[in-house]
């Protein structure tokens, strides 16, 4: 019933997928009682029309034979992923609760399970497996040992026909990282004309896929806009699996799932994807789940702010960052320039065990003096600074493409002889996992004058500006105008941030 | 291809919508270019199999004929929703930029617009509607005063015979509420017994159904998990219209964009909808249109917190109260008892531009003394205090679940000589929306010893906390244990906030 399930399963019709074998235990039970009250489509035609061999076993509570019948069906059908309809009973042999949603929720109980024991002629106590059932199953380590020791030949073999190959396989299943990758990142100097931080990403990706094998990913029908497509590769489609371009189509939460998928399968791939900021609303679930298992999916998230303009409130996010920073075991990453950009690659691809969050520009940005990929990894640190002895008049805090604007609001209050320091706040998570004294030393606890400008909500800026700093940012929803008018509108300038800074001072 | 086209549409089916027709433009292109590139499946046939009736216009560019024979036969079929697939050419008439993905985000240009209107043989300026075109459409403003007169006249009718139906009738599309509505929501003392509020929210959900005929809604597949069956009424199905409850099956976002819709109609019928609070990562993109668009969905989301227990970490809401704090024109709402679930309707129901998420527990809780329907609306106020002066030595700030931690916690505190404040905190967004001189009163400046309880991500709590108070709470994911084995873990104890209060006091 999930549409997730829809967008996967159609993506696998298209791709031909015909390794893919889906088990559908179909017995006309959930939750709320039979499927029937919310789930009377034919699944079988459904599938059909989505590409998909569909098999059915009409008696799976005991027709073994058809069981197997079908997985060798289902085998020899190769350009197809095949769903292998089973028509069951719930809770088959309880005498009492077969066949209705009460064995859905909750445990048999004691009393059904004795009953159930004794209506399928089940002599055995808990746990106990009989010896033909021993017997029957044991035969399968002999099969795997052998399997095991064809593949370890196999692997030899190919190891001396192909040792390029063979070492970049096994440096891919390794899970380890071939050392100085990273020496591939761009890195920018303020003199080099300003990009979006979509566009820098794209330099990035391109960058990495030279060197790291593993970079695989796409956009859910985005590319042209994510700036996600690797231009030395073509699509991956079923007649070209060995190119790297996944062309996800409008699928946001089949791709977050696909991509889960490919990261926990253990075989050294790096996948990433891509789509609007603001339509992690749609694959949110399969986010969590990254973080959840430690899956270091790599997210592309581009149009990151009302800076994307006319598209309007639909399109831009606003409490987005807020939601993933509060989420665990996932970094929330929004570079400012060229070498933020490159600084969250970086720390995206060595995080292989948590998924990461990029959040770009889809305007222009200058390359700002001071940021650096050294200073991405500490997710906080100081860009600009006129102060000496840790105790400037006064913090200002920007991320993303809003560091820009604080650091233009430094220089003019500087010019009224202030000490000002400017903080790039990159990725909260990873300023929170700095030493104290680093902390401190970004942004020492007597300094109360802070302000913060972030075009997304204020929501818990307070544990960075304090009870007497000020948040500058967008606590309703966004409008449609060119971004420049809107950052205007929403008092997102430089002009707006020396009043807010001087009112703190 | 989204995944909530598919849910609502296997819905449409199952519920045999005969007046539902939609137009498929099957023009083979998306932004990323020719849909061949991720979309392959037979569309006509999946709609066939979620029990459509599909017609297929194969020329929607010229064919008006068939365009308005499809129509006609789409009407005739009343049983079935209509698929009318209209094969196009995005860009028709543009010579240059016709069936291409370049048309499909952005505009054509100047000199393209002339070469298509040369192409069409178009010889109007910009704006200009020719006379044919206006007198053959001016006719529908007769049609359309002559169906008003009829519509005015039946319902004329229809009031001198069923006068009782027609005074409800009215009242509903008045988009007012009946006066007194709220008389009908329970209240509670501490003498009465606990309860989850997650059945304390159906007993106010059957409660305010029998005084408000607009009430309609379900779950996706956990009603009696949710606790949201009317008792009074029995399942909206094809067969049965006028009853309220609603099936949704396993299919969270479509629910929530059903719901979106039903507010959205103006017939004055208020939707509710229900999963697990976990769940509205699926929906959460129905749930940001419902505030965008100014929906007054009322969602229904239980097992809010690691109080679930066993269902562990993927059923276990963390980040997902901050998410909401976050968004804008949502009401967060956690109650911590009868009287403020009772006062979460009341809020609830009464915003009708606004919708609200109502995040109850699985776990029973005690019927607070000091709780009220009327503090509810206020957002955060006090239930308890032992100080005089608005100069407690102590403020415990706790929501839903964690409210009678704190509130016990205050009383150990207090008997070592203390004075101790314990303020609910139920709905950030309304206790922000009080007077300066309101929010003062409940938690002045002058405290700064404060500690927050809230079996979630302790996000966002700096802003009622402080630099100097302690937020306890959840900064990671769940885990499997009965609730009580969790509480005790994760420090979410009595015997823990007393040992934190201290070090804050």
């Amino acid at each position: 019933m999930e549409g997730v399930s829809n967008e996967a399963c159609s993506l696998a019709g298209h791709w031909g997928l015909g390794k893919l074998i889906c088990f559908y235990d179909d017995n006309h039970i959930s939750i709320d009682g039979d499927t029937d009250i919310a789930f009377t489509e034919s699944v079988d035609a459904r599938f059909e029309a989505l590409g998909w061999h569909v098999i059915w076993v009409k008696d799976g509570n005991t027709d073994y034979n058809a069981i197997r019948q079908a997985i060798a069906d289902a085998k020899a059908v190769t350009d197809k992923p095949t769903l292998i309809k089973v028509t069951t009973t719930i809770g088959y042999g309880s005498p009492n609760k077969a066949n209705s949603y009460s064995v859905h929720g909750s445990a048999l109980g004691k009393k059904e399970v004795e009953a159930t024991r004794q209506n399928l002629g089940w002599p055995h106590e808990p746990f106990v497996v009989p010896e033909d059932v021993k017997s029957h199953w044991s035969r399968h380590a002999k099969q795997g040992a052998e399997l095991e020791v064809k593949w370890d030949n196999d692997l030899a073999t190919y190891e001396r026909k192909y040792p390029e190959e063979a070492r970049e396989f096994k440096q891919l299943i390794s899970g380890e990282l071939p050392s100085g990758w990273d020496n591939a990142l761009p890195r920018y100097t303020p003199e080099l004309s300003g990009d979006a931080t979509r566009n820098l990403s794209q330099a990035c990706l391109n960058a990495i896929a030279k060197v790291l094998p593993g970079i695989l990913g796409g956009s859910a029908d985005l590319a042209s806009s994510n700036m996600t497509l690797l231009k030395m590769f073509g699509d991956f489609q079923r007649n070209t699996p060995t190119e790297r371009n996944l062309r996800f189509g409008v699928r946001e939460h089949g791709m977050g799932a696909i991509c889960n998928g490919i990261a926990l399968h253990g075989s050294g791939l790096i996948p990433y994807c891509a789509t609007f900021f603001v339509f992690t609303d749609y694959m949110r679930a399969a986010m969590r789940i990254s973080a959840l298992s430690e899956a270091g999916v790599i997210y592309v998230m581009t149009h990151d702010s009302i800076g994307l303009g006319e598209d309007g409130p639909t399109h831009q996010p606003v409490e987005h960052l807020a939601s993933f920073r509060a989420m665990p075991n996932i970094l929330m990453l929004r570079p400012a320039d060229g070498n933020e950009t490159a600084g969250s690659y970086k720390v995206a691809v060595e995080n292989r065990k948590r998924p990461s969050v990029l959040a770009l520009s889809r305007q222009k940005l200058p390359q700002l003096p001071g940021t650096s990929i050294e200073g991405v990894a500490r997710g906080g640190y100081i860009i600009s600074d006129n102060s000496s002895g840790n105790n400037p008049d006064l913090i200002l805090i920007g991320t993303g493409s809003e560091l820009e604007i604080v650091f233009k609001a430094a220089e003019v209050i500087r010019k009224e002889g202030k000490t000002v320091r400017v903080v790039s706040l990159v990725s909260w998570e990873l300023f929170e996992e700095q030493t104290p004294e680093y902390k401190e030393s970004v942004l020492p606890s007597s300094v109360i004058a802070r302000v913060s400008v972030e075009a997304g909500s204020t929501f818990g800026w307070e544990k960075y500006v304090g009870p007497k700093g000020k948040a500058v940012g967008l606590d309703r929803f966004g409008a449609s105008a060119p971004a420049g008018v809107l950052y205007k509108e929403f008092g997102l300038t430089v002009d707006n941030v020396v009043v807010q800074a001087k009112q703190v001072i």
